[in-house]
């Protein structure tokens, strides 16, 4: 039997996420991002469609590479402003049952013991339904809001990361023992101290002597996502998540990615299987193929090519505003610039990319795969991916809010539970329980060393 | 006319706050502070009752100093485990209208960058109702989860403060000018880049160069609340707090030290009035004054004298494990042990106060004043305390959960509100609104210093 389709939806404490300008959509309602009711809806409606997850991404910084200035980032709500992505995850838990909650903790930025704490209270409150994608930061402005002149190495954040996660374990896996909450009214002990640790910790970059401050949460470690995507964050994904985020143009693009991860985790002692793979895409959907197509005809006249650039610009650490519009991009021979060509260019090989073709690309979904087409289209394209790359299934990204997760829950989830492809009701559990079928980390997972 | 009573409920992500022990109480549903529905109903009783904030303490260590160890805290849960406060205001915003949410932070341990954030999300989320308790933390235990040997001294914490309150006042009030965001469809821009400022700022302990994340939430600055009690906690109070918490066992007691307080506000180029001074008490109430001597009577039954000890070893940073409990503490010349007597003798001075006689004043209530009575004679005391001392209101602890507000909010209030002390109604808009009629911090404040 074919195995159902994991599917994440995307989204940001913010306005304009992957697709610039579309805020500006008459029926776009992204504005309302600092309102409860508005992430509320958004689970409500996620819940709705046995949706596995809602993904939160966060930047502690602004899109500031393009022009030399955040300018382009802020006319246009290019990820700016951001607010934290912890807050609005008990109010949309209150109002679901089921829906997990995947969120992007930079660690380079919060020390690990009250981090650590944090998390725990949240998978509390959701009844374990926490995943941390662990995120090393990528902004130069983020560093320069924590004092720094710039980021520190790649490789050495990395570093970093390891160094924390072991911080982390031992206080979620190995500071309080099973069974040493007691809790108990008659006997008055609530806990049974020989069975709660300090935990020590001397590494090179942490320190750490105290007991974790939260008892144990349904999860203990929150689910684990990551999304490296140079060699040594497939690396650290490969030693630590459950969870991978990918993206690339097409399934002939990820498909030699998706192998390597697998490869890279059995080389680290995991199940290969244990690692749940999903790609970024952005669908479009209409009831038919023509009204799709209507569709993204008319989001096309919302999108902000200058916030395309702007983000592009960040992501690729390339001012592209001192490119002419017209510059063909196969032409400028830098890393960053061919690493991104790479990227788009093998969906459509011939194409020559120039700087406005790429900002036309990017404007909706950035570097994602834009799926046009029928529910009937989108999951049968879907399911290709699937079944032709190896992945586990997706995590999708909004145009228009919350018409594009409205689209999702009511025309295309139907069509993959038809196909036999997607689930009719949640497991019971946990997210990890729901995910694995088991509540904790396998014994195989670094952080299991951590335990007594 | 008499000025309306202020009254703060006072809670923390926890199990035992301020009454070891009475977690055992058959009543008592403190151990459900893992819920989110524990949380709500709180806020909707409180916001029944017209209180006027939910004040959050919180710690990031153990009370460890008694016995050396943090055992007799964990085996009563005196204050551990304890989650993070931030994370349960979203969701009883959600609840509730106009309750105001007071929340302890530690600067300490958290770089302003982020935690600037933070706080603009959350009152972004509760439409201007929140505060930040500022505190520098008091625990070794807190510094050692840091990686530190010990705390900083506490003059050079205040310092530290000082200057982070410069970063954060840059960040709230200096970053975006009013007007800066647009969010007009219509021009397609979303904010004017020419009224967003990068935030340059150079300080002794802290340094950043970036623009705030979040746009301009309802307050900016939250409405700031401060406890500090030592001479410096007093004169940075003095600065900076909007509301300030004070703690004595009587009147007599507290009368001087609000009316420093007030000169030191008046010192600082501010206008005392703008001080809003609550004091710390712990009310037992009853239908009847009989009745409420039988509940406390009953309450006596399930306190910890041990949680107690553990709770006044870490306050006092003494460990009482190695007195005797008939030791008579007036005969212990250490300044802490002095300093504490000074606070619970003022009430009776001629009691000779063992370390049993200390365990068994501080398991109801910790430190603060106990009042037992009918609804009207705490009414009538309560309006006592205000005429005679010139503070603002109360911040109340509870005993038993909800119980203890729930007294409150059905037998206090509304005799409060007979004798036309308290309010019949929420005034409108956000927490510093409600306070004093104002959005904003008034351009006497050091904030005001920030903005453009």
């Amino acid at each position: 039997m074919p195995a159902e389709i994991l599917i994440n939806a995307f989204h940001m404490n913010t306005i304009g996420h992957q697709s610039p300008g579309m805020w500006t959509h008459p029926r776009d309602r992204s504005r309302d991002y600092t309102r409860l009711d508005y992430w509320c809806n958004l689970a409500r409606t996620l819940e709705r469609g046995l949706i596995d997850g809602l993904f939160l991404a966060d930047v502690l910084g602004v899109y500031d590479v393009y022009g030399g200035t955040p300018d382009t980032a802020l006319a246009n709500a290019v990820q700016v402003p951001v607010n934290d992505p912890c807050l609005i995850i008990p109010p949309m838990a209150m109002v679901t049952q089921h829906l997990g909650f995947g969120v992007t903790c930079t660690l380079s930025f919060e020390p690990p013991y009250p981090f650590a704490r944090r998390m725990s209270t949240l998978d509390h409150l959701t009844d374990g339904r926490i995943g941390w994608n662990v995120v090393t930061g990528y902004l130069d402005s983020a560093a320069k809001g924590m004092g720094a002149s710039a980021q520190v190495t790649h490789d050495r954040r990395y570093d970093m990361a390891e160094d924390y996660m072991q911080v982390v374990y031992k206080l979620w896996e190995g500071s309080w023992e099973d069974g040493a909450v007691l809790a108990d009214k008659s006997t008055r002990r609530f806990a049974d101290p020989a069975r709660v640790h300090r935990v020590r910790h001397d590494g090179p970059f942490y320190k750490l002597d105290a007991m974790h401050l939260s008892e144990p949460s349904p999860q203990r470690t929150p689910v684990l996502y990551q999304a490296g995507a140079s060699g040594r964050g497939r690396q650290f994904a490969a030693a630590h998540a459950e969870c991978i985020f990918i993206n690339g143009p097409t399934r002939q693009a990820i498909k030699p990615y998706v192998k390597a991860l697998r490869e890279a985790a059995r080389a680290a002692g995991r199940d290969p299987a244990d690692l749940k793979i999903l790609t970024l895409a952005t669908p479009i959907v209409g009831r038919t193929t023509a009204e799709a197509r209507e569709k993204h005809a008319d989001y096309l006249k919302y999108v902000s090519h200058q916030g395309a650039l702007a983000l592009m610009s960040g992501w690729l650490g390339i001012d592209l505003s001192k490119l002419g519009l017209d510059d063909v991009l196969r032409h400028i021979k830098t890393e960053a610039i061919q690493s991104a060509l790479e990227g788009f260019t093998t969906a459509d090989p011939d194409r020559q990319w120039t700087v406005r073709q790429l900002a036309e690309h990017a404007a909706i979904g950035g570097r994602s795969p834009v799926l046009v087409g029928s529910a009937t289209d989108i999951a049968a394209e879907m399911i290709d991916w699937v079944d032709e790359t190896g992945i586990d299934g997706f995590n999708l990204a909004y145009v228009v809010m919350p018409e594009s997760f409205e689209d999702l829950v009511d025309l295309v989830v139907p069509e993959l539970q038809t196909r036999g492809r997607y689930k009719t009701a949640y497991r019971p559990g946990t997210l990890r329980e729901k995910l694995y079928g088991h509540p904790r980390l396998p014994s195989n997972h670094p952080a299991a060393a951590s335990r007594r």
